[in-house]
C-alpha cells in the first residue's frame, strides 16, 4: 500500500453517519479528531441507499460523507455496500436470495445474502463498484477500497448447480475422470451426464455439514463455493480497477474462518485485512496466531486490522467488557504481528437493529467523558507519535507452520477416525509450544517456498497435493528440518488414498509406515516413552500423548521414543529420518504440551533458532524488522506487572523514549516497543 | 361473574362425554356428583363432531349432554369446539392450516392448528360461535363460555404476511416512520414499498425464535400474531355476545406464556381464567406468582382455575404423581391467590391418543376406590362447606411488581449483553424475595395506575413506553418508592435506543448515569458491600451480585452500596435518590436473595407493610377480604407438620370451624383459611 | 440352507472388485485364499454399473467376477444391487426418491434411499432381480442370494400416502373402525374420507419421531412402512425364486433396528442374516441377545453373521481398534449363539469415499502383513478346522423373554409416564440378569408357541395383542412360570387402553390391580424389601428399584416384597399367583442388578434350570447341540486369562483337540469350544 498519503499507522474504524440525521456529524467529527482517528470505513451496508430502485442511483449523502471526512482530515476506507442487497431487489430478482443447505430458498433478511452465482447480484453488484470508482476516484479522501463485507456463507441454488457443473467440466473435463476421481463406484453413483450431478446438502449426499457420503463432491462443493465467492470479490475489484489502479484494494477477511481458501483470495488482493473478535477466554497465542496466518497468505506482507471492538461485542453468550489496558494491549498486538493499522467495528453505536450492543468510540450516551473514549483517544495519541517507523516492517522467522484449507476441508468431511480431530487446534497446539518459548513463526501454505526455512512443522497434513512430496524432499535434503504427524500423507488433492501403505508420498521421507490408526476417547491416553534423550526431553522421561495413536514401523527412522500402552506398547511415537542433509520427523500421537515444547525447542536450538528476549508467562514477544533496524514487541497479558529480563539486548522503549536495557518492571497489560541498538 | 347461579367455588373440569359410548354416561354422572363437582367444560374438541362436513352442522350430541348435565345438578363451562380445525376444513381449505417458523406449510394433525388470518378459519370458527350460542342460550345448563382452547403459536403464510402489512401500515401510517423505528438503514434494510416487507422467520430476519437482525420487524410480528389470535377470539366473543350478553365468555390462559399479551387479552375476556401446570420442580413461590399474575391482569379481580391434573401429567419427561395432599393444597393455593373455582383436566381418562396417560377423576379403572377420586370428593366435601364465603374477595397489596410482555419481548430478542437474562425468571426473584417474608404483591402492567401502591419494583425495566416516565415520576413525587435495575430504560417502545446515557428517560429519576454494562459467565460474580447499614443489611455487609453489572455514577443519588471486586470495584451498585416525596432505588447488579430480601424488608417496612402472620420456610401465607372480613390462609408446604404462629391475631378455620390464636401446629401439606376476628 | 455345497463355516465378506481396476483381482485372490475364504458377498451397490441406462444391461464385470470366484474356489453370495438406486433414475424419475420426515423430497445421493412404494423403483428393482436370477441361476459360484441392502429408513411421499390409505382400508375396512381405534374423537381429527387422511410426521401429527398427537395413526404408519419394504424384498424374493428355487435367499438385518418389524420379515426370509456392529463400549451381554434376537426371529434356526469388522469401523465418534484377539472371540460368539458363518465387512478397503476408513481384511496398504490380515488368516485356518460339525447345531433353553416390534413402537410413541423407558434397555436387563449366570435364553415373539417352554419373561408388555391373553394363562395353566413387569397389560394392538384396571387382560392372570404408576426422576429410587426369603433373596433384604413405581393392590397373589419408601411404602413390588399349575409373577418396579439376578436364579432353580459350566465374571457361556452332541462355547472377554471351572464335566477342545475337564487356565480374550463327552 502507498503509504505516502498517511505516514502513520491507520487508526480508525467503520462509521455509519448515513444512518444518522446529519445533525450530529459534526460532533461525530469533533469527536473522531479528538480519539486522534484518520481513517473512516464508510459505505459498508449503503446499497439500498445508493440504489433505491432499480434505475436510480443516489450519491448525495455519501457525496457529503466524503466532503465532510476530507474536510477533517480523515481519509475513507471506501466500501462498496454489496454486503447486503436490498429489500427491492430480493422482491423483484428473487435470484439474488440464497438457497440454504435444507435447499431452502430464503426470504429477503440479514446480511451476507446474495447467492454468488446470481445473474442479478453479479450484474448490479459490479456496476455499483464501478459507479462508485468513477465517482470517487479523484477524491481526496479516497486511500483504500473495501469490497463488499466479510464474503462467507453457501448457497445451493439451481444458478449454484448449473455452475458447478461447469466449474466441474472444467477441472475434470471428462466424467469418466471426475466418476474416478470422487470413486463413484462405490454406492452405485457413477455419473453419467453432467445433468446428474446435484449440490451436496442435506437432501443429497450430506447430513450435516461436516458428514457427507462422497468427500470428493463436498471437497469440490467447497472449493467451488469459494471461489465463487472470489469471483464477485474479483469482479468488483476488476471495476474498480479501471478507474483507480493506484488504489490499493481489499476485503475484509475473518482469520481462520473455515469456508473460504483465503490463501487463494490474498492473490487478489492488494492488501490483507481482517476483522479480530476473540472471545473473552480465546487464548492469546490463538488471537496471535491467527494475526500470523493473516499475514501469511498474503507472503508476509503488513495487514491491516479493520475491525475490533473498542469494548464489548454482543453476539457472544457473555459479552464481557474489555478490561482497562486491554484494548490498547490487543491493538498493539496486531501491530507485533505485522499490522499496519487499528480499526474499530464501531465509531458510533447503531440506535436499533442487531449490533447496538457491540462496543464503539461513540458510545449511546453521545459524548467522550467515557472509559472506553478515553482508552481510544490516549491510543490515538500514542499512533501519532509513532509516526511511520513502524510501517511496512517486517517479521522474519526460520520455522514456518503449514497451513492448508483443502486439507482442513477433507480433514473434517472425514468420516473415521475421528471427530475429536479439528485442524485449527491441531495447528495452534503447534503454534502454541513455540508461542509459549518465545519463538517467532510464520506460516506458509501448501504451495509455498520453503527454501527461506530452516525448520518447517506440517502437523496433520492428510493430503498431500501434486508438487509437495517432491518439494518437501528437496527442502529436507538441502539441510532443513521436517515435522509431520499421525494421520498425515492419506489422500490426494481429492481425498482419494493414496495406496501402498500410509504415509503415502511421505513414507520414503520419513522412513515409516503407519500400519493402523487407533482413536482414543476422550478420558483416554496413552504414553510416551523417550528412548534416548533429546535436548531437555530426558531418556526414559514419559509425556501423555492422545487424539490418535499410529501404529507405526520403522523403516530405517531412528525411532527416539516408544509407546508406553496398550498392545502397541513399544511401538515408535517418535522418529527421525536422516535424508539427504536434513531430517524428518514423524510424531506418530498428539503429545502433551511438556512434550511438545521440549521437543521444538531442541529442534530450533538444532537449528540456532532461539526464543527472543523478554519471554515471560503471559508475555509475549515479537520483533518487526525493517531497514535494518529491528522493533522487539514485549506484550504483558497479565493484569499484574513482571519483570522483564532482556539480557544483553538494549534499546528505546518508542512508546515512552525511555532507554532500557537488562531488568525491567513492566505493569499488568502495558507492553514496550524496544528499537534494539 | 354473575355467581347467583352457583353461589359457591365451581368445582369440575374437562369432559368430554362426545369420545365415549353413552353407556357410560349414566356413570359418569354418579361419579362426578359423588365428588361434589358442580361444573363441566365441555365441547372443546367437538368442531369434526358438530360440522361432519361444509354445509352440515350436527347437536344432537351436544344437547344430550347439555341435559344431562342439567338434569345431574352441574352447569356447563361451554366451549367452542374452534381449538382444532376438522380434517375435511384442512383438506379442503389448505388457508386454514399454518406456516410454520420455517416457512413450511403444515399438513392436517395436532390442534391450536389454525391460521389466525386464513379467511376459511375465521368465517367458519365464527359461524360454530354464533350457532351455539344461538342454540344453547336459553339452556338452563349454560354458566360460561369458553372460547376456543389455549390459544397460542405462530403462522408465517402469505395471509399472515398481508394481514402483517396492513396492520403496521396502521401502526406506521408511512414507510419512513417505519423505516425509522425498524432502524432499517441499518443493514441497508430500507423498504421503498409495504410489499417489500416479508415475515420475520427461520428465512428471512431471525436465526432462532428468540434472535433477530431487526429487533423492530420482530417485536412487531410478534405483537401482531398476538392481536390476531386476540381478533379471532374477539370475533367469536362478538358472536356470543349478540344471543347471550349476560353470560361470560372466558378462554383459558397459560400464565406466563411468552407469545400473548394477556394484558390486552384480560380487557376483552369477562372473567380470567387459566391452566396451572407446574412441574414436581417449579418453586411454589412461581406458581403463586403466575395465580398473581393471572389476577393482576385484569386489575385483580377473582379469577377461574380452569385446568390443573389431579394426580399427574403426561407430557413433562418424568411424569411424577402428585402426592397425597398435594392435589388440596395446590388447589387452596389458587384460591389463595384469588381464584373462584377448582377445575382439573380431566374428568375422564380418554382411552387413546396422546392424553391417555393424564391423570383424572375417574381414571380408567373407571370407578371411585381410588386414591385421586378420594382426595377428589374429599375436596369436593369441603369446597360445598365454604360455600360463598370467600366468592368475589379481593387481594389486596401495597405492592406492586410491574410486568409487560413487549418488555419481555425486547429483551429476550436483544443481542447482548448475556444470554442469561430471561425475563420471568427475574421478575420471579424480586417476587420471590417478598414471598419469603409473607409480604403479598399485586402483579401490575406498564400501563396500570401505580397511586394504590406504595412501592413499585420494576425489575429490567428495559423499554420505557410513552407515558411511563411522567407515570413513574409522579407517583414517587407523591411519595412512593420505586424500584429499579440493570438493563432498565434503555430503549423506547420499538426497541430503539434512548440516546444521550442509560437508564434514559429514568435518569433523571433515579439520579444515575449507567455508562457501561458488563455481562458476568455462569460461574462469575462480583461483591455488593454496604456502605452503611439499610435495615438488615449493615454497614460493610457483603452479598453476591451476579448476570450483569452496570458501572454506574451518581448524580445525585444517595450510594448504599459499591462493588467489591474488579475494575469497577467501589462504584455504586445501590442508589436512592430522593425525588418529591418520594425514593427511587437502582440496582446495577442483580443481587442473591439474602440481600433482596433484607432490602425489600426494610422497604416494605418503611412504608409500613409488614408480613401477614404465620410466615414459615416452606409456609405459604395470603390473605383475601371481602365485606371488611380478612381471610388469611395459611399453606403448609411441607411434607412434614410446622407449628405456625399466629402471633396476636385470633380466627376460625372455615376448614374445619375451629377458633384459632397464637400457636398451632399445621400438619404436611395440610392448610388453615382463618377467617380473623 | 443346503450345506452340501459348502460344509464348513462360511467365512469371507463384502467384496467390491467392480470399484477397482481388473489389474489388482488376481491378487485379491491370492489373498482371499491366503486367508482361507470361501465366500464373498458381491454385487451390493452396482446398479448404476448393470443398468447403466433405462434400457440396458450390462453384466460382463459381474460375469468377470462370478468366473473369477469360481475359480479360486470362493463362493458368491450375490447381492441384487437395489440398496441405492443410479444418479440417472433419479434424474429421469423423481418418484424413487424419497421424501422425509420433514416433508422435503430429497435429490439423489446416500444409499438406501428409494422410496419403498415409488412405482419406478418396484420394477426396476424386481427386473434387476430378474434378469441377475436368469443370468446365474446355473452359475457355480453361485451359494446364496443376498437382496439389497440393510433395509431401512422411512418415506413420507404421495405415492406413500395413497398406499397408506390403501393399507388401511384392508386393515379397518371402515372409517369408523379407524376413527374408534384412533380414538379421533380426542381433539376433534374424525376422518369423514379416506383422502382426509395425511402421513404422520412433523408436519402433521408428531414433533419428533418418537413424538405423536395420535399413537394410533403413527403405529401403524410404523407398521406400514416395516411392510412396504418388505413389500420391495418379497417381489425381489420371487422374482429370483422363479430362476432359482432351492437356492437361499436372504437380506441383512441390523438386530435390534427399530422400525423393521423382524419377527414379520423372517418369514420371509430362507435364512436370517445380519450385520453386528457393537461400540467398543457395547456391553458384551448386548451384543448375546442381539444374537439371540436374529436367532430368535427365525424359531431358533442357525444364521449367518453377515458383516463385522475386521478392525475399526469409521462411523463411530472414536473408532478405537479392535484389540489382537477381539475379532477372533466376537466372531466366535456369534457362533456361539447360532451363526453358521462368519463374515466381514470388508475384504478390501475402498479407496474413496464415506467408507475409506472402515477396517478390512486387505488394508490400504494391499498386502497380507498387517496384525489384522494375520489374525483373519488364522481365524481362516481354524474354521477349516472346524469343518461341519457345528454346521446346523441348535441352541436350547427353557426360558423365554418375550420380544416384540409393535409393542415397542408404542411404548416409545407414549406420551408419559416417562421418557425413561427404553424398550431395548429394558429387555437387556432381564436378559443380562441371567446372561450373568450363564442362564442361555431365547427370544421369542408375541405370536410364538410358549410350550418348549418353562420359564417366559415378558419386560414391559405394555400390549396385548389378540389372542396372547389365552396363549400366556394356557401356558401358566398348564406349569409354566410366566414374569412381567410394570407398565404392562395397558393397551390393545391399537394403543387402546383396555378400560378396568391395569393391567387389563393380565389382570386376572396376574392378581394384581395397579392403581397409579409413579415416573421417577433419574437421580430417585424406592427400595424392594423382601417379606420372605425366595431363594437367595432373604427376608428383610433391601433392593433398589427406579424408573417406574405401579402402585398395585394384590387381588389374590402373595406379596413377595414391598416398597420401602414413599407414600406408598408397604404397598407389593413382587407378587406372585398361582394360577393352574403354574405361577404369574409382577414386578412393580424395576430393580437393580442384584436383586433381578437372585430372583431369575431362584425361578430358574425352581424349574430345573441351572447355569452352564464354566461361567465367569466376564466370561460368557452358551451351548449349541446337534445330533446328540453338545458343544460348549466358553469366551473369555476378559484382557487376561482366568481359571475356568468345567465342573464334572468332560470334553474335547474343538479348536485345540485337547482333553478338558475339571480347572483349566483360559487364556484373555480367548475361548474354548468343548465337546462334551
Amino acid at each position: 500500500m502507498n503509504t505516502s498519503k498517511l505516514p502513520k499507522m491507520l487508526y480508525g474504524g467503520d462509521y455509519n453517519p448515513e444512518q444518522w440525521d446529519r445533525s450530529i456529524w459534526p460532533e461525530d467529527m469533533r469527536m473522531l479528531r479528538l480519539a486522534g482517528m484518520d481513517i473512516a470505513t464508510i459505505n459498508v451496508f449503503s446499497w439500498s441507499l445508493l440504489q433505491p430502485s432499480e434505475d436510480s442511483y443516489q450519491f448525495e449523502t455519501l457525496d457529503a460523507i466524503m466532503d465532510m471526512l476530507h474536510e477533517n482530515g480523515i481519509y475513507a476506507c471506501l466500501a462498496t455496500s454489496t454486503g447486503a442487497h436490498p429489500a427491492w431487489m430480493a422482491h423483484r430478482y428473487p435470484d439474488v436470495l440464497r438457497t440454504d443447505f435444507d435447499n431452502r430458498r430464503r426470504k429477503f433478511g440479514g446480511r451476507h445474502n446474495s447467492c454468488p452465482n446470481s445473474p442479478t447480484y453479479r450484474k448490479y453488484s459490479t456496476r455499483l463498484a464501478s459507479k462508485l470508482a468513477e465517482r470517487y476516484k479523484d477524491h481526496p479522501a479516497l486511500l483504500l477500497w473495501h469490497v463488499s463485507n466479510e464474503y462467507g456463507g453457501e448457497c445451493y441454488c439451481d444458478h449454484c448447480a448449473a455452475a458447478f457443473r461447469i466449474w466441474l467440466q472444467k477441472k475434470y473435463v471428462t466424467l469418466d475422470k471426475l466418476n474416478e476421481q470422487w470413486n463413484t463406484r462405490f454406492w452405485g453413483h457413477t455419473f453419467y451426464d453432467w445433468e446428474e450431478i446435484v449440490l451436496p446438502n442435506s437432501l443429497s449426499e450430506q447430513w450435516s455439514s461436516t458428514s457427507t457420503c462422497f468427500q470428493g463432491i463436498s471437497l469440490d462443493y467447497t472449493r467451488f463455493n469459494s471461489d465463487g465467492l472470489l469471483d464477485c470479490y474479483k469482479l468488483e475489484y476488476e471495476a474498480i480497477k479501471q478507474y483507480t489502479p493506484d488504489v490499493p484494494v481489499t476485503t475484509n477477511l475473518m482469520g481462520t474462518y473455515k469456508p473460504l481458501d483465503y490463501f487463494k483470495w490474498a492473490k487478489h488482493m492488494d492488501i490483507v485485512s481482517w476483522d479480530n473478535y476473540p472471545s473473552a477466554d480465546t487464548p492469546f497465542s490463538m488471537t496471535a496466531m491467527t494475526h500470523d496466518l493473516m499475514r501469511g497468505i498474503k507472503g508476509g506482507a503488513p495487514f491491516l486490522l479493520m475491525e475490533q471492538t473498542p469494548s464489548q461485542q454482543n453476539w457472544q453468550d457473555y459479552n464481557t467488557l474489555k478490561r482497562p489496558g486491554v484494548m490498547r494491549l490487543w491493538s498493539y498486538q496486531a501491530v507485533a504481528h505485522g499490522a499496519d493499522s487499528v480499526m474499530f467495528f464501531q465509531l458510533r453505536r447503531s440506535v436499533g437493529a442487531c449490533e447496538k450492543y457491540h462496543g464503539a468510540l461513540i458510545e449511546h450516551v453521545g459524548h467522550e467523558h467515557t472509559r472506553v473514549f478515553r482508552e481510544c483517544a490516549a491510543l490515538g495519541d500514542e499512533l501519532q507519535q509513532l509516526g511511520d517507523q513502524l510501517l511496512g516492517s517486517r517479521l522474519t522467522s526460520k520455522i514456518a507452520i503449514m497451513y492448508d484449507w483443502d486439507n482442513r476441508w477433507a480433514i473434517e468431511y472425514s468420516s473415521g477416525p475421528t471427530i475429536a480431530l479439528q485442524y485449527v487446534d491441531e495447528i495452534h497446539k503447534y503454534y502454541d509450544a513455540l508461542y509459549q518459548q518465545g519463538i517467532q513463526v510464520d506460516i506458509v501454505s501448501f504451495e509455498d517456498d520453503l527454501s527461506p526455512y530452516d525448520v518447517v512443522l506440517a502437523p496433520v497434513m492428510y493430503m498431500v497435493k501434486p508438487g509437495m512430496k517432491s518439494r518437501i524432499e528437496s527442502f529436507v535434503q538441502a539441510g532443513g528440518s521436517f515435522v509431520t504427524t499421525y494421520f498425515s500423507g492419506i489422500v490426494n488433492e481429492n481425498d482419494i488414498v493414496t495406496l501402498g501403505g500410509y504415509p503415502g508420498e511421505l513414507r520414503n521421507l520419513l522412513g515409516i509406515w503407519a500400519e493402523e490408526i487407533d482413536a482414543l476417547f476422550p478420558d483416554q491416553s496413552n504414553r510416551i516413552i523417550m528412548k534416548e534423550s533429546l535436548g531437555t526431553l530426558q531418556a526414559n522421561a514419559e509425556f501423555n500423548c492422545s487424539l490418535l495413536c499410529d501404529l507405526i514401523h520403522s523403516e530405517g527412522a531412528d525411532v527416539l521414543a516408544e509407546y508406553g500402552d496398550d498392545f502397541y506398547a513399544g511401538m515408535p511415537v517418535l522418529t527421525r529420518n536422516r535424508f539427504g542433509s536434513g531430517e524428518a520427523w514423524y510424531l506418530a500421537s498428539s503429545p502433551d504440551a511438556e512434550f511438545l515444547q521440549g521437543f521444538l525447542r531442541e529442534l530450533s536450538a538444532q537449528h540456532d533458532i532461539h526464543p527472543l528476549p523478554g519471554k515471560m508467562p503471559n508475555v509475549e514477544v515479537t520483533r518487526r524488522d525493517k531497514d535494518g533496524r529491528d522493533y522487539l514487541f514485549i506484550m504483558n497479558h497479565n493484569a499484574d506487572s513482571t519483570m522483564i529480563d532482556l539480557g544483553s539486548n538494549r534499546g528505546v522503549n518508542l512508546l515512552t523514549g525511555h532507554s532500557l536495557s537488562g531488568q525491567t518492571e513492566l505493569a499488568g497489560r502495558d507492553l514496550l516497543i524496544v528499537e534494539l541498538i
